[in-house]
């Protein structure tokens, strides 16, 4: 795969899968929504403070973030590092119409938080070949790259 | 979700999420084939003896199995632990017409291997509310379960 295919598989997701490890020292997997990119480094995803995976989270942040499409058999894991922010900044950005009923204070929910995950490599995968994503190609395609929402730009 | 719920939801299942740390200390997720079943708590994975994903398993066990549907909002993380067999039992029952093609010589290929995953416990999420599923409430249910194809069960 090419890094603008691998980008592609990305921005058309609507969903990915966050592996790390609990508390517990168990590996967990958390299926989060996550449409929110800058290139194929940063990746951002709201969800609740009070969740299990936030508190895993601020324990330990080495990470992975998981996409795949099943229908055409691509996928790629990002190797990294996930935080946890509630910088205004994002939680704005990430904020969406109805968001109340998740969170009922608003953008300054104390509920509302956001991860930011950091790629620093990654692997793919694709009926026509493995490989892996280096640092340098990561920082290479994001120079140019702004944060914005990959499913929204892709399905508009 | 109650347990038959939660069966129906891995049955239906075509794939899984394999969650393990690697041989590099990373998070790691692998997309994989997942259709035969003992009930809540054992799974088996056919797979390439050669493929990284089987290194970092001979190396550390602890895993996690998610199986998720995003049509219906439903997932279940397993946690527990995963051995590499080659037991022919195993490489026997999951062997399909074509394999081949992945292992040319076919059932005793040297590069063909079975993931059996064996679940202590889990956490399901749903729209209606999350819990966990106890190590009681597995052996409870698996109790009256055979090894069977959940996905030719189910689309059959």
């Amino acid at each position: 795969m090419t890094v603008n295919e691998i980008k592609s598989l990305i921005d058309r997701s609507l969903f990915a899968s966050l592996g790390y490890t609990d508390e517990n020292g168990r590996q967990n997997i958390r299926r989060v929504f996550c449409v929110w990119h800058r290139g194929l480094g940063t990746h951002l995803i709201s969800t609740n403070t009070s969740s299990s995976h936030v508190k895993s989270i601020i324990n330990s942040g080495n990470a992975c973030l998981y996409f795949s499409d099943d229908s055409t058999f691509e996928a790629v894991c990002l190797f990294g590092n996930a935080v946890i922010s509630t910088d205004r900044k994002h939680k704005e950005l990430l904020w969406n119409e109805g968001d109340e009923k998740y969170y009922p204070n608003g953008i300054d929910d104390e509920d509302y938080c956001v991860i930011v995950f950091s790629a620093d490599s990654g692997r793919y995968y694709r009926y026509d070949g493995k490989a892996d994503l280096s640092a340098d190609e990561i920082t290479e395609f994001d120079k140019e790259c702004r944060l914005e929402n990959g499913y929204f730009k892709t399905h508009s």
